[in-house]
């Protein structure tokens, strides 16, 4: 694999995995709504403007380009919003038009953004060959939906075709409204920070092992679902701990003054058996040195 | 419900429905590709040319005539290449960015067209409540994946949704390259007529049925997947044989000339359970009376 197009290439994930394309040697052309921001790596990339939601604007982009691997990773994803929004029947329709036209302009291998959310949220570890697929939210249901429509389509038009569902990631650059950046930056702050009780588990694993995985996936020639995670539980106290601890006031947390998100399930940790096997991935940074790095990013732009 | 926008309305059960509603006392508004067929009633149905396919027909369609109700039969239908042909993916993000559409000019009910190709195709029966869905098409696939869509994206909307899954119609204005009309058509030309074995079970209903049940489903509360068929189990053998008595060349049927596709399950046969008890509808057309019509509207249109 060599000319990639990489799409969401200026979002929380996607700015990672153009890095990590970059450094495995890939042409890499990178697709966002607009122009790059500044602290884009900028060697060996070439941008592309579009916005994937206008109906002709990836058979254009496809046409010009002629990728021979694609990795999407753009959808919709407002914080507290993208759950249950129909912006996510919007991001089928653009991901299908997408892999159409990828199809039709000779692509070979597409690598596609999936989600925990698609497995029914009642286990307490989820295997990709055996955990029930029954989503709980629109968001869940449209990546699922997605995922059977590309594979089937893939299969007929003769590509290959892997999906890449992401537990719980973290790490710089995620939005400031979400938990550990909004703990991070109240503490840095100097303020009285409200904490959910954390005691449900996730499996969280460092934004650039994310992208790497998505890389090591894309260059491998395994196909269908695969769990991207570090397989590791952990509680979310033990997460804002750490949190509180690298910022070097722990005494500001106070336990229990934030409520969790309804309909959260208590654990969600996942079986990597294939992404390790199959893939033969490693993650490389272990919870406490990620969360230094987040919390060393976050005083940097609040300093 | 009163104003009801018909997609598909120039089709096979499509024509039956827009009769269908207009008896119902709807106030139809008729899609279709292009002008409409000079047979197709005209009293108190509105016309619209329009190429769903193009990403701009549906909200332009939907501000135009504002429907309170939508029956969505409209999709890729060409024998023998829509088992497993791209177009699909096509009618999937046609259908999701109609759904959108309706949904944002006021829509309240939409029933949209299954088929019983979104079940595994390894029982005798199938009951929307416990069979598996795995189709084994891509035609299948996408049917089954709208309908996930459709489902949650309207059950967020705040607007009804139900799913009529279509068994085995049959009837006049069927696509004479399918095996009921070909064999009809055959045996009207006196020719040997070469016809499958027929131990196959299929689940038949007259087209006009099949259009009658999705208004009743259309005017009644009932929302997610509802079998549209007879629940009679008939021998292909049966079929055909009706047929050629109907004709009245019984003599000229070859028996086992002709190979069955591959892939076809040996029985496909519904529980029609909620068809019968939450809808309240009753097939009125037999079998033999329905071939019958059937061969006398081929002989109309070869005389």
């Amino acid at each position: 694999m060599s000319r990639v197009l990489l799409t969401g290439a200026s979002g929380f994930l996607g700015s990672r995995a153009l890095e990590a394309l970059a450094e495995a040697g890939h042409e890499v052309h990178a697709v966002a709504r607009s122009e790059p921001r500044h602290d884009s790596p900028g060697s060996g990339v070439l941008w592309h403007a579009a916005d994937l939601t206008d109906p002709t604007a990836a058979a254009r982009l496809m046409r010009e380009v002629e990728p021979e691997g694609l990795l999407h990773m753009a959808w919709y994803v407002e914080h507290g919003r993208y759950w249950q929004a129909s912006e996510n029947v919007v991001w089928v329709e653009a991901t299908l038009r997408l892999l159409r036209s990828f199809v039709a302009a000779g692509g070979r291998r597409a690598v596609m953004a999936g989600t925990c959310a698609e497995y029914e949220w009642s286990l307490d570890r989820y295997s990709e060959a055996t955990a029930p697929l029954a989503p709980a939210t629109l968001y869940g249901v449209a990546k699922d939906a997605t995922r059977r429509l590309a594979e089937s389509f893939a299969a007929k038009a003769g590509i290959e075709l892997a999906w890449g569902r992401i537990f719980t990631p973290y790490g710089p650059g995620e939005d400031a409204a979400r938990l550990l950046g909004s703990v991070i930056l109240s503490l840095l702050a100097g303020e009285p920070t409200p904490a959910p009780e954390g005691a449900q588990v996730r499996d969280l694993m460092y934004v650039e092992d994310v992208a790497r995985a998505f890389v090591a996936l894309l260059d491998s020639p395994v196909q269908g679902a695969v769990n991207v995670a570090s397989g590791q539980p952990t509680h979310i106290r033990e997460l804002i701990s750490l949190a509180a601890e690298a910022v070097g006031r722990p005494e500001l947390v106070r336990w229990g003054g934030l409520a969790s998100r309804e309909g959260e399930p208590p654990e969600l940790v996942a079986d990597i058996g294939r992404l390790q096997r199959e893939i033969g991935f490693a993650a490389g940074v272990e919870l406490s040195e990620g969360v230094a790095r987040t919390v060393a990013w976050w005083r940097e732009r609040t300093s």
